[in-house]
């Protein structure tokens, strides 16, 4: 459908800057003029609207990290220490998760993301060839890089997962869907499994992927102060410096990896995330409630590297909230270095658009309001008490407004939200759905 | 008027506990009867019906440090040092403000706080006869303490407002509003003031209060960590430990005292707080946006002490949206200790709840859902997908609910909002009040 959004203020994060009294169009997907709406009006008469008045415009939040099935356990177990919570909470309940659940996890997932201004997801989990969350994304309308995670304990059912996800999925969807190889984490793929995931990755690339449109490589590194010891107990490897010292040595680290959290970092690691490129995701919510602790931030940023954001799964956050995120990030940041200029309100909106985009190498497409990219647009209803008297958009955005004030989305010039009504789903259904899922699951458990 | 609540859970954060299909009696403004509604609905047949499926009832959330009218400034400036943010952009537009200004930032305050379920407001600005933070709250139907900000450098000002506010505006608007006496803080209020002030509240306690409703002290302390030495610098006093073991060498401290922020304490203060049965507020949103750091709130608790939460005002945080401040008081503590166990989420919404209302010495009244107190209740929609599945309504409430969330509000028995719709007052014209001061105030400035 083509349209056209008149009278907004427009944060295009890009080479147009701020946009007051703007209009953008939108054809065949793609955002083919921005302007000032006085200059625009007589170009387009005959365009289908949306009104701007009083709204902003920002380009589509990308939430780099995530694990969409697992919304189906938030709230499940809160307040526990980190290896209880998994030995005794998170994995008894997810070994009994099948396909199915996961399908339903994943759409609670996009369901919320569409209601909180979330296009893209970038998510790591179990892929299953009946149902999985790259159907789910699909038919929600989003975005997504989806991910199978992969474990030393079980390399041929995760070669198997790797190529039919690849296959099956990747620039599927309109486009929407793109895939990723996911080593779990530093401590749980072993050295040579992690060289032959980087190997898989480039063939997987080679068959199905494109330099336009890449397989990229998603996993956790550095999240706990205890994971160098863990990677030595694990596999037995002289492990002197930090994560990302051991990463390189195993020769996985290029542009395409997004690594999830970063909070444990040398100086030196810090050096080899900007210089090889590694994409960070930064998690500060997850990193908080997991009492893991907090990235560098300022000084991942002030090397040069790429940081984005993201809510990590609904069990560690426990929503997939980017607006929640972004506010986080401001405060977190300043209060832990006692300085409130770091951090600011321009940079965060940044990290959850353009940044974004780029940590998925996804920014010739999305990230920004520019011509030629995708439509990919979220329109936020300033008319509210917790949004006045406007000073500033960037300030509001990341300080106050919260992701209930996301009005409208489109992805890909598609409108899948209108007004909050999500127009790709029933939602009601889907309620009822993740409801029944948890009861099944929980009476798994007491079998 | 009298209603029912029935259907609901309720989370009584009383002696009640928590009631899965309840129902709630209201007579009178207050708390009759409370119930699983099986054994209720034969009893009160004839009661107008609020329907509570799918929803949630909690006690009124207790804010405990604000600043109303400031939320005028909301985003007008960010991202700045402290000493700079106040000296060349707060204070210069605050010096414009007059009483009307106040009171439309005041009255924006109390539309957000109604909004986001926060039914008291302990607020701190400066009184002003004419129009002033007080004739908002009560016009708008909230319950608030309504303080008058004094300074050193103007006691002979402060000694008028402080007796007018107390004389007009104590125990007025049905019991909702009540007074308290205001040193800005440790370092712009000298010892012998600081001892006056104190007096002072005695004085008019005997004169406008008594001991079921009584005249408060509110004020700033150990903020930043300078302060000992502001103090010092100040008022030349030999001061060698911290704060609180300065304010108890004046006399000040008792248990009627609010003490916003508590973030640089000695061992010593700690257990003066204790000890004194000070109530601490703690503003983590406020603190980590200006860089002052955090609160060791574990160790308070740990104490014994009173922990209550704020929001702070919207020139520092940028809202006044106590889930938010709710959902990061349970991480923050845990991410920056290491520790996933501290401030579980029961903890964090008594600290909202009946320890904000025992902060204010309102507990009698208010604070839980119990026979005998005053109705001032919040109704959530739980039937959201960031709420769903549902396996415990306090983890949601503390790690997924929005202020967005909240659907219906009564103060001391009058719904004073349903299913969002604010019934005390015309939000739109106060948002157009809103901006039409906010560019008086800029005007004011350019002059």
């Amino acid at each position: 459908m083509n349209l056209k959004i008149e009278g907004a203020t427009i944060l295009t994060m890009g080479s147009g800057g701020a946009i007051k009294d703007g209009t953008i169009i939108v054809e065949n997907g793609q955002i083919t003029d921005i302007g000032k709406s006085s200059q625009m009006r007589h170009k387009y008469p005959r365009l289908e609207k949306i009104n701007g008045k009083d709204k902003v415009v920002i380009p589509g939040l990308v939430n780099t990290h995530h694990h969409a099935a697992m919304s189906l356990l938030r709230g499940y177990a809160d307040d526990i220490p980190l290896q209880e919570w998994l030995e005794k909470w998170i994995w008894p309940l997810e070994a009994h998760m099948n396909g199915h659940d996961i399908y339903v996890g994943a759409m609670l997932t996009a369901v919320e993301s569409i209601l909180g201004g979330a296009t893209t997801i970038n998510t790591m989990y179990h892929y299953t060839s009946k149902e999985n969350e790259a159907k789910a994304l699909a038919e929600s309308g989003v975005r997504g890089v989806v991910g199978h995670v992969c474990f030393s304990r079980r390399k041929e059912h995760d070669r198997k997962a790797l190529k039919a996800l690849a296959q099956t999925w990747h620039g599927k969807a309109d486009g929407r869907l793109r895939v990723s190889v996911d080593p779990h984490a530093t401590y749980t793929v072993d050295p040579e499994y992690m060289k032959e995931l980087r190997e898989t990755t480039t063939e997987l690339n080679q068959k199905y992927g494109s330099s336009a449109q890449p397989i990229t490589l998603h996993m956790h590194a550095a999240e706990t102060a205890d994971e160098p010891k863990k990677i030595k107990k694990a596999f037995n490897v002289p492990l002197k410096g930090g994560v990302f010292e051991y990463l390189e040595s195993v020769k996985v680290l290029q542009g395409d990896v997004v690594a999830a959290h970063c909070v444990h970092l040398t100086e030196k690691d810090i050096k080899i995330i900007a210089k090889k490129g590694v994409k960070v995701s930064h998690c500060p919510v997850s990193n908080l409630k997991l009492g893991s602790g907090v990235s560098p931030v300022p000084k991942l940023l002030q090397s040069g590297a790429t940081v984005s954001l993201g809510t990590d799964s609904s069990c560690s956050n426990n929503s997939s909230d980017m607006f929640e995120v972004m506010k986080i990030t401001a405060l977190l940041h300043k209060g832990i270095n006692h300085n409130p200029t770091l951090v600011p309100a321009e940079q965060v909106l940044r990290m959850a658009t353009i940044e974004g985009a780029k940590a998925l190498t996804w920014d010739r497409q999305i990230g920004s309001i520019e011509v030629g990219k995708d439509a990919d647009l979220v329109i936020i209803d300033f008319k509210k008490p917790h949004l006045s008297p406007l000073f500033s958009e960037t300030s509001h955005l990341v300080y106050s407004a919260k992701s209930s004030d996301v009005d409208t989305v489109l992805v890909k010039g598609r409108v899948i939200m209108e007004n909050r009504i999500v127009n790709t789903l029933n939602v009601d259904h889907i309620l009822r759905l993740a409801q029944k899922t948890k009861e099944r699951l929980l009476s798994k458990l007491r079998e």
